[in-house]
Order: C-alpha cells, then structure tokens, then sequence
C-alpha cells in the first residue's frame, strides 16, 4: 500500500477564513472519496488562533510535523498577509516544503506571501485583483487569470477564487470524474444574485485604500518595512 | 445612533465548514463596509469544536450571550447536522432567535435542524439535493431553488449554495452597490473548471449511501431515531 499524498494548508493568524476553507472543503472532499490524500491544515503551533472573521480556528498539526507535504496551499489576507510575509520561520517551512512539494498553491494574496520567500521570481502569478500590482515587487509577472500555473506553482485569484484553482487541482491529480464528484458534493452550482463582476465596474480606488492601509498595517516593525512602506 | 443589526451564525460540533465560512465571510465583509451590522458566531459553549475538516473552530460568543440576533444563519452538515437536529439546547435556541429574528436563514442541510425545530412546517424550503426528500418530513415544501424564501425564512440548497444565498440577503438589506462590493471582496466571480453541475448526471446512488449512513449514524441513541430509522 503507498502512502497517502499529503495536502497541507498553511495557517497563520487573522488570514482571510475563505480562502482556506474553500479549497479545504474541497480537497477534504477529495480524501472522503479516495484514500489515497491525507488532508491537513499546518501552523506554527497548534494554539486557537484569529482569523478576519469571528471565527477562531486551531490548525490539526504543525510545520515541524509536516516537513514535506505532496502539496501546499497558502491563503491570503489583508494586514496579516502582509505580516505573515515578513514572518521568517513561515518563509523557511515554505522554502524547505516548496523543496519536496509537487504543487505549491496560494489563494489571493497568499501568493504575496510565496514571493517574499522568493519562491516566484521569473513566474507568472496572480492574486487579489486589488493586489496585482505588488507581484512584481517579488519577480513575478502578474497574470489576471482565475488560475495561473507555472511549474509546480498554482497561484489563485482572491478568495472564493481558492475553490475553482482547488477542483482543478483535483481534476488534474484525481480525474475529471472524481472533481465532479466533490463539484456534487459541495454543490458548487454557482448563481451569483447580481450575475459574474463587471471589471470595468471595479472599485479600484475604494480598494487601493484597504490595500494601502493594510500593507501599512501589517509591515510596520517588520523586516519589510523599508522596502514598502517609503514615504 | 442606531445599534447595529446582528448576525448569528450558529456553529456546533462536526458541521460542513464551508456552509458557515461561505456566507460568514459575505457578512463579514458587509460589516467592515458598513457599520449598521454585526457579525458573530454562537456555539452552547466558547469550546474548540470540531468540523468536518482538519480545522478546528471556536464561535465567538454563547447562545446564551445572544439571544435575540436580527439574522439567524445555521449550516449544515451529515451526520453531525442529524445530531444537532436532536439537540433540544439547540432547537430551543433557534425557536427562541426565530421568535424575534427578521430573517432565520439555513445552508445545506442546515434547514432539516430548523424543520426538526418545528419551524419549516407548511414552509416552502431547501436543502443539500441530496436530502430534499427529507424536507416533507419536517412538513415543508420542498423547492429546489440555489435559495427559497418564505416569510423570515430563507434556505439555501447545499453547501457552496450560502455564498449566493449571503450576497442576496446582503443585496436585501443594504442595497446592490453594498453587496457588489463584497462580491469583489471576495472575487466572486466563479469559474468552475468542469463548468456549472449538470443535474442529469447528478450521482444519486453513490450520495443515497452517504446520506442513509449520516443520518443513521447521527441519529442512533438520539430523540429521533424512532421516527427516522426504521427499518
């Protein structure tokens, strides 16, 4: 019997909860069916932690229990992003798992955090639409894309973009026939009530205004600081 | 100046975590836009609790702590949603919030709790496709809508189905310009990889087994299991 493939989400405190819960429906979707992935979800430690809803989450095991993981997955968030990308022993577990890994993931801005570990200089990458701008202060060229894969990175739009990327994923490792299975099981049959976004509705400068405050937030004291945050 | 309006999410132990995280994440961002609205989760207790993923989650505040939410939103699950669906602490709960609550609203199988509430009868209401047979049993209508509303109450169908359900309401309550803004929050612009579920090839022998073992081993030993598990 081989061994199960691992999948590990990477938390940290007050991420963004959508971005990793919806690819972890899906994926513990994905090992409901089939034994052959083990699903996890990886912090520092193992404390009750924030998120940037009321919701408090506690991570199944560690970094330093998962060293090597088939796949990562990173989400995203605003000012804790930011502080998490500045977040030496988070960058290290990534570096040493992207090593082993055969797919590193991120969800929105979770990507932001794979470029200050240098893990996407020369890449195509995406994130937040809102964020887009800052992948290439990482060496990464920004792709407007749902998905973009390059290699073994998979780096999402924002948010609920988590869950389309994660039943590719699972089409790609597990067939097509096993991601409409998880697509039945999570009935993602999606009717937004005011129908898909208008980009050219897009409210860039409302958003250039979290974007700005929460870069601010998150890297004031932190080792990036100098780097983003000149006047 | 006004209070603000309150939203309750109710969590309890082994739920779909996506189910609450979907429309919990809409509301979320509904406060941070505006401040007429508050978000909380409410469990019997502030214990870690498990879900039916890896992660662990602790609510934010007690039932008791409040009583009296203007929006009541309860997820579902399998066998732990069965489970809750005999918990007479909580249906007690919900009869109380619903008293007052202007909308009580459901995801997935989150409404076979409200209809073993006693609350859905003679109600036109959803659930997870997999389940709407069950509906009848609680005395409600079944519909199979992404979201059904009858007076205060509003349910959802399964799962991802909160998320579309969560920005209708916001839509509802605080206009289309508010609920626009939280869809680009959250990038809600959907891109399922295999495209929208195609109901004809809806797998329902393989969910008919899931379904009998969940609500076997949910209610066994419970109120309920008279009425629901005969052989």
């Amino acid at each position: 019997m081989t061994e199960p493939k691992t999948i590990a989400f990477v938390l940290y405190p007050g991420l963004t909860l959508l971005d990793l819960v919806g690819p972890l429906q899906v994926f513990t979707g994905l090992a409901g069916i089939s034994p052959g992935y083990r699903v996890v979800v990886v912090g520092q430690d193992r404390e009750v932690t924030e998120t940037d809803t009321p919701l408090s989450v506690r991570p199944s095991h560690t970094f330093a229990d998962v060293p090597s993981p088939e796949i990562v997955v990173v989400p995203g968030g605003l000012a804790p992003t930011w502080r998490a990308a500045a977040d030496e022993r988070l960058l290290a577990y990534l570096r040493q798992a992207a090593e082993h890994a055969e797919v590193v993931a991120s969800v929105c801005t979770g990507s932001l955090i794979l470029g200050a570990a240098g893990l996407l200089e020369g890449r195509k990458a995406n994130t937040h639409w809102s964020h887009r701008h800052f992948l290439a202060e990482f060496g990464a060229e920004p792709v407007g894309d749902r998905w973009v894969e390059d290699g073994k990175f998979l780096t999402a739009a924002g948010v609920a973009a988590g869950i389309d990327m994660a039943l590719h994923l699972v089409g790609r490792m597990a067939g097509d026939d096993i991601a409409r299975g998880v697509q039945f099981g999570i009935e993602y049959d999606p009717e937004p009530p005011l129908g898909p976004l208008d980009w050219d509705q897009a409210p860039h400068e409302l958003f250039a205004a979290y974007t700005a405050a929460g870069m601010r937030e998150g890297l004031t004291g932190t080792a990036l600081a100098e780097r983003f945050l000149r006047e």
